[in-house]
């Protein structure tokens, strides 16, 4: 029925299951995209939050990795990554105290948006002996943190730049509200749109004598355009190395990688089968997830501890004890639900991999 | 602006933040209400996940707990409680052996929906030596798991109670899908409709010479009614005790207990401000959760590591560094996110207490 899953008998469920040939055929992938572009990979960890990932990316010529916390660099410097972005704000003083301890130890780089934040970065970097890299993020129309692109983000980058403890090295602009757009010429126009804002103040800050070497963002949506315009520096993509059902829509280019295993636990009606995977298992933000192998099977809901799956035709022979994978909707927050992932390949247990950075919200 | 948090200054965020004075008022309230009726009540444990939370239960006159999972009954049964309570369907060899190694030690009872199920628990429960409490799943209009009321309850009562190695106890039946229904006349005739399906069955399990002395379920929103019509034995309320935004609209006797501490990160223009709490922090599932004590603003979208706060009037006072409340608008996979919570009272940290069934979704 549900094809062959040998792993399976291995481990409990539910479980989140990595199929290793996949995730390394995606990082081969994305890395060899790379070869010929000026801009280079620096995959985000928020999606994986696995150091052995990390490394993988690392080793096949990821220039560094993007954090999203803190607590998430922490886990990278001290895992023996060297190059850390927090692609992110941070805020407060015990948190700063982290960060500029962390700056010490390994190369540390920080998106500021407002010039109280940089002082407040500078004055702690400076106490703490550390230099902190800084870009200065400009919101290129996601609507969320950063400066407005022109005056606004020349008048941070001065300030930036003027303080001791800090090294300014650029600009970060996400255009988050695009990476999950159908694919097609009206999404690539508004990439290449939001990421002319980034080259346009770029020059108006080498205007003022600045320099401005690293233009960082991009995601798994968008990589593609945003590398080749030749003004991104670094693209932070995470998704696709494990990738999700969301984000196979949008790149099929890669491969699904990330599955959960779901045992069947009742069949209380016909056209009902009921899974022991819910909402604690498989987020739900961006729907319900894929039922992977079995025809006529689809997650039409899910509870708290239950997945409630629709079966109709062949998927109705689905049996109290069978097992089934269903891929989640939205990678990054299903990985965030667990303590560790199994690694399988051509069918068996390779691995089991913490999620290290599971958690690590602060 | 925002109330004053003198806690906040010993914490980083986001963290889980429990008012200790609301939440021992809620296990209070909830209690004394069960003091006349025939009904006792059986907290949940997969809302709070909390030891320390279920022994207060339990010391205010808690008969035992439930749990969702094995694993979380293992959590519950090493920490001291002696009666658990598994309301679901446990499926799978690995998982059915620990089960009832859990049996040898603590008193341990189970949902069952399926001959085939009943009859593996047996088997396993005799090769432990152990005896193992099954109520039989009936359901009662939510149409998850469960048998048909009547006589396909009574046809597996049946075969539970032929069983060596299982001790039937009666009957499980969750009206899950009224709980959280606006309180009011229709509610209550709908709640009292379910739950006599599980009287008539009681009866007709009765008349085959069977005892059915439990009969469990209820939840938060319905244990008023449950607990009221002299059927259910045990209300198996989970969410009471912490609450969240959802519950504390259709049940305003208890009080909300449960918060999300967030640091506004970034103030990118008016009517936004930016907290450090995503989708990682706090779920989105039934909703965005709501802003404490700050009037005007609002959460307006999570993305995955952002509050995205609508703000006015007073509420455009927040500035980056200032921290807020938010209270989750689902507590139960909110809390799941946490390794641990953090009590307050009266405005100071009195402990930290680990999530110990965080993650316990096998």
């Amino acid at each position: 029925m549900p094809k062959r899953l040998p792993f399976s008998r291995e481990l409990d469920t539910p479980c989140l299951v990595i199929d290793l040939d996949a995730l390394e055929a995606n990082i081969r992938s994305m890395q060899s995209f790379f070869s010929d572009k000026t801009a280079r990979l620096r995959p985000h960890f928020k999606t994986h939050k696995c150091l052995p990932i990390a490394h993988k990316q690392i080793a096949a010529g990821a220039k560094g990795i993007t954090a999203a916390k803190v607590s998430e660099a922490e886990v990278l410097a001290w895992g023996g990554i060297k190059d850390v972005l927090i692609a992110n704000q941070i805020v407060g003083e015990a948190k700063i105290r982290r960060l500029v301890g962390l700056a010490r130890h390994t190369s540390v780089t920080v998106a500021v948006d407002s010039a109280d934040n940089a002082r407040e970065l500078a004055a702690a970097a400076r106490a703490a002996g550390a230099t902190l890299g800084v870009l200065v993020e400009v919101d290129i129309g996601m609507g969320r943190c950063g400066v407005k692109p022109g005056r606004d983000a020349v008048e941070l980058a001065r300030i930036v730049n003027s303080q001791r403890g800090l090294a300014f090295r650029g600009l970060q602009g996400y255009e988050g509200h695009l990476v999950l757009r159908e694919p097609g010429a009206e999404k690539d126009r508004l990439t290449v749109e939001a990421i002319r804002l980034l080259a346009r103040t770029k020059r108006a800050i080498e205007n003022e004598g600045l320099c401005c070497e690293e233009i960082s963002g991009g995601g798994t949506g968008t990589y593609r355009v945003a590398a080749s315009e030749g003004v991104m520096t670094e693209i932070q993509a995470g998704s696709y190395a494990t990738m999700d059902a969301r984000y196979a829509k949008v790149t099929p280019e890669f491969a699904k990688a990330l599955f959960v295993l779901v045992t069947i636990i009742s069949r209380p009606k016909k056209g009902l089968a009921i899974g022991d995977a819910g909402l604690k298992s498989i987020t739900s933000e961006f729907g319900m997830g894929e039922v992977e192998g079995v025809k006529g099977a689809a997650v039409d809901r899910l509870s708290e501890e239950h997945t409630l799956i629709r079966v109709k035709g062949e998927a109705e022979k689905l049996a109290v004890g069978d097992r089934i994978l269903v891929t989640p909707s939205h990678g990054c927050t299903t990985i965030n639900l667990y303590d560790k992932a199994c690694g399988v390949r051509k069918g068996y247990v390779e691995c089991s991999w913490r999620i290290d950075g599971r958690g690590k919200s602060q």
